[in-house]
This record gives structure tokens, sequence and C-alpha cells, in this order.
């Protein structure tokens, strides 16, 4: 099949790659519906993270099991499934607190950015719908494998309360979900940062209350002007540079969880400052599969409509395109049809 | 009066200074019944942490009300009374939030290794009892005051549940506090860190079901065996080092919360390794005024001892030799007796 390698900064080719098989007998196999190009694979395609050799992009996907290993139980050809950017088995310790982004087994997808892909631990990751959704749902529903877990995750590391103020660091797709997800939770103030209007506007759409276009310095004394001196109580770093992570922790009230789920590159804390300033912080990859089924049933039912965020559609084919738009910031999100 | 001014490393002076007066209007000023020595005043008394000058010290007592300011309602001349080593007005919007220990008029406790102290905003940082509580309850109602508060708050901070398993990295008064805090709040397997036989018997005692000796690499690797290869749940950092951070990253299982409450010295945190290990952190001074009441309660009640964790008795004029004891590790905690 023809699907997506990266081969160097800024070099994206839509190329012959080996068709996937089941490899193991927990494996699935599926049709993707959709995919997407995820702000984390920008990192390797701008020289920012180090790559061993060509590497098969996409994490993000949802679509249709053609074939399942022997010992796949839960999932069945035929079927719609979304699963989550950590391969997990939802078994171990870990998945069983709640952590299945660091189960004991746990991969990371990869190759998805392809018209099939091979699913790990298909029991553990995939989650099944029980009819096939109408096409138009797709795009939410795939921005449950990752972006929405993610937005949601850094909303619930945060401890978003009902009527709590929330300030979202990041209006990439990301702190957009973010915003969304505080939404849903029950946030009575969100704050998001953000300077650019389209972005602006999403963010207005998903429940934002207010916007903060000044950054560093300047957006931290804002948003503190918004929050009486007081800060947020809870705040979403959706960025992951040393800037962004500054901002978050200044804006944060004593007491206040900061979310953190930008990768972060570069990043150092002094302990002493954090101290200090006592805020909380927990991150990591996203547990999306903790959050999948809920999340998949907000879609479902049409409560929520996180597919929004895709604001450039292109055919899988033309994925280098896709990645410069993002790259050059023309587009949030871009999705690709198969 | 005579009280304990730090002139310098290692220089510690019992020596005349003022007497206490009523300087503000929310002023009072009590005579303590016993106070203490704190591990942070090791950190000046080493030389690890710079001073602008010779220091009064002491910041954990307790006693009876000998005057206030015109302004004070909640106390009054008679009544026994702690508070914490944060000084707050308990109103704030970082009180009402669950944090005096950044009230916005916080200041900290010093000057009370003497007979009398002053203490600033009297309403919102002390509490009375109802009645004059018998004298061999006076250690753990002066432990309240701080150690057992930032053990207490290690542990809430960590978010210690019924059932849970909990690593408490320092087996200073603190840590040994946070086992009691931990046992308190219903932790099934409560491990501590400890090399000293005393401090091991107690750690026993308050509720420790597990003692790992080793440090470092074998410190972790034996706390990893002892939860099956999993990690902790929770965990205490209780001395704030670069050595013992890290070993509480290392011991915490991800999606656990490390509360930490040793004052960092020399800390640094790799931001994309502790994204990558799911661990989260909340530290700081402890919202001591948060707990008093509860804990307060706790010792009139005699449910907890927590003044079994001063080893060492010394009349207040022999302070000098309290430190020392402390610095060669020779005692936990020396209560010094007005």
């Amino acid at each position: 099949m023809l699907a997506t390698v990266l081969h160097g900064p800024g070099d994206v080719r839509f190329e012959h790659v080996d068709d996937p098989k089941i490899v193991k007998p927990t494996d699935a196999v599926i049709k993707l519906s959709a995919t997407c190009i995820c702000g984390s694979d920008l990192w390797p395609y701008r020289g920012l993270q180090p790559m061993g050799g060509p590497a098969p992009m996409g994490h993000e996907y949802c679509g249709v099991v053609v074939e399942v290993g022997s010992d796949v139980r839960t999932v069945r050809p035929g079927q719609f499934v979304v699963g989550s950017f950590c391969i997990s088995d939802n078994t171990c310790p870990h998945c069983r607190f709640g952590f299945p982004s660091s189960c004991e087994q746990r991969e990371f997808m990869s190759g998805a950015q392809a018209p099939y892909a091979r699913i790990p631990l298909a029991d553990g990751t995939l989650v099944a719908t029980a009819e096939m959704p109408p096409d138009d749902l797709i795009p939410s529903l795939l921005a449950t494998s990752d972006v929405l877990g993610t937005g949601w995750y850094a909303a619930d590391a945060a401890r978003v309360r009902p009527g709590s103020t929330v300030a979202v660091v990041g209006d990439g797709a990301v702190g957009l979900m973010g915003v969304l997800s505080a939404k849903q939770m029950g946030a009575a103030r969100i704050i998001a940062m953000s300077r650019h209007k389209s972005r602006q506007d999403l963010a207005l759409e998903y429940g934002a209350t207010d916007i903060v276009s000044e950054r560093g310095e300047a957006g931290v004394a804002t948003i503190k002007e918004l929050t009486k001196g007081i800060g947020a109580d809870s705040v979403l770093e959706c960025v992951g540079t040393q800037e962004s992570m500054s901002q978050a922790v200044q804006c944060a009230r004593p007491g206040a969880m900061i979310g953190y789920v930008g990768v972060p590159h570069g990043v150092q804390f002094d302990g002493q400052a954090l101290f200090f300033s006592q805020t909380g912080m927990l991150g990591g990859p996203a547990p999306v599969r903790r959050f999948l089924p809920h999340l998949m049933d907000l879609v479902l039912q049409r409560k929520i409509d996180p597919g929004k965020v895709f604001d450039l559609e292109l055919p899988l084919a033309d994925v280098a395109e896709g990645y410069r738009a993002m790259d050059d910031r023309r587009a949030i999100k871009t999705l690709l049809r198969v």
C-alpha cells in the first residue's frame, strides 16, 4: 500500500510500504476511515526531535476491523473501532489504576497515516461502536483517539471542577480540546490564550469565556487581572516549551493543578521555585483509553463536536501538504481522508 | 528576655533580645508552653542556606495567650493556642482555597525558640482549645504546629486513600509524621525508607508495614520488589535533596502523586523525564492551618501520639546542644521546655 513515511526534517513521502498483517494473535488490522496529523508529528518534521531513520507516521485512527488474530475476543471484522495512540492491554496494574498510557505492554502507535494499520493488543486498545456511525461523525470520532483524549486528560489532571476558573495555555488543537473538555466538566470560566483569530473563534465556540492574546509576562499579567490577582484554579499546558510551562506555572494560583500534555522539549523546573509557587503538576502521555468510551458516547449523542478542530481536509495522498499547512500554521489540524 | 539567635553556621546563641509586644492591632503575644527545633533550622545552621545577618530562630509553638491587639476577636488572654509556622489571615482567596501557607498576607513565623512570642494575624493563625490541655499532651500539640501538619500535608498532597500503598522517603521527624498521617488516612501498606534503628522503630510504631534500609537505586529496587514491580500509589518526599527527590519519582507508579514537603535545595526536574514517568507532584510550605483543628482534636482525643517524635528534651537555655544533637543525628527532634 501507499503510506506516509518521514525521511528527515521536512521530508514527508507518500510511498510504498508493506501491507500490515496480523503478526501476533492479539493483533487486529483495520481499514482506516480517516486519519490525521498530530502537533507532535511536527517535532521530528521540524528537526526538533532526533530520528533513528525513516519513520512510518501517524498514530490517530478510527476505522473498520478487517482481520483479527486468534486471541482477539472483544472486536471482530466489520466493526467500527477507535483506539488510543497508546497501545495498552487494559488489564495490567497501570491500566487498572487508570493509566493505560503507562501500560506494562505499552507501545506507541505508528503508521496510521495509511489506508490500513495493524493495531497490537486489539482487545485492550480498541473500543467498538454498537453500529456503524454516520459518516459526518467520523472526524469527531477520530478526534477522540488522541487530540480530544489528550485535551480531556489535561483538564482531568488539572482537576477541573464545576464552577472552577481554568486557564488554557496553547491554542493548538489540543488546547482547543482542553477548552471543550473544561466546558464539559462544568468550568465557570475558561481563559484561552490565543493570538490567532480562527483559533480564538473556535475557542469561544467550544466554551472559552475570555481570550488572552498576550504571551509571556504580559499574558500572565492579564490572567492575574482577570482573576483579581488570584490566578487560575486549574491550568492546562498544551505546548511543551519552557516558555509555555513557565507561563502555566505563573498563571496558577497556589494549590492549583497544572495538567501538562505538551511533550516537554528542553523544559527544566527549579524545585525550589515550584515548591514556593505551590502548584501541583500532573502530565504525561494521555491515558486516552480510560476516557474513550465516555468521549465516543458524547460524540455519538452529538453532545460535543470535536471534529471542528480539523480545519483542513485532504486526501491521504496529499499528506505532505497537510504537514506544510500545519507547520506554517495555515491549518490547526489536518484530517486525511483515506 | 533570653532567646535563640543564629549568628552564623553552627553559632546558636541564647541571648538577650527585646521582649515581644503588640505591634499591630491584629497581633497576639503568647507565653510558650514548649517549642522545638525543626529540620529546616538545620539548613542555615549547616551553612547550606544564605543568611542576611543574625536570625531569631524557631517557628513551631504552642502556649497561653498573654495579650492581644485591639482587633483580635477569636482568642483572648488565658487561652491555650496552637498556630501554624505560616502566619495567615484565613480569609483571603488562597486561604479559602485551602492554602493558607500561600496567604496573601503570609509571613513565616520566627523567634519562637523563646519564652514569649509575638504572633501576627492572631485571628487567622491561632486555634484555641476549649480548655487548658493536660501537660502530657503539650509535646503532641506542639507537633501539630508544623512537623505533624507538614507530614499530614505530604500525605494529603500525595492523595493517600484507604487501602493505598504509600512510600515515605526520609526518616526525619516529618517523614515519621508522614507515616502516622498515611496510617490515619487508611493506607494499607506504608513503606518507610530508613537506615536508623530508632527511627525504624518509631516508623513501625506509627504504622509502617515495611522498612527499606537501602537508599538510591537499591532502595528503589527494593520498593519495586515489594510492590510487585508496580511502585507506590502515593509517595511522601520529606527531605528535599536531588537524591531524595529522584528516589521519590522512581518509587512512584505512573499516575501516583508525590507530596513533597522537604524544601528543595539544589533540586532540578527534567520536564520530559517527569512527563514520561507520569508522576504527579504537589508540594510547598504546608497549609497547616487547614488541618490544625482536626489534628488538635486527634491529639486531645488521644487518638494519635505525634509527640513521641521528640526523643530529646532540653531546657530552652540549652538550645545550642539541641541543634548539635540534631545535626549529629543523635536526636530526631529536640523539644525545648520553656
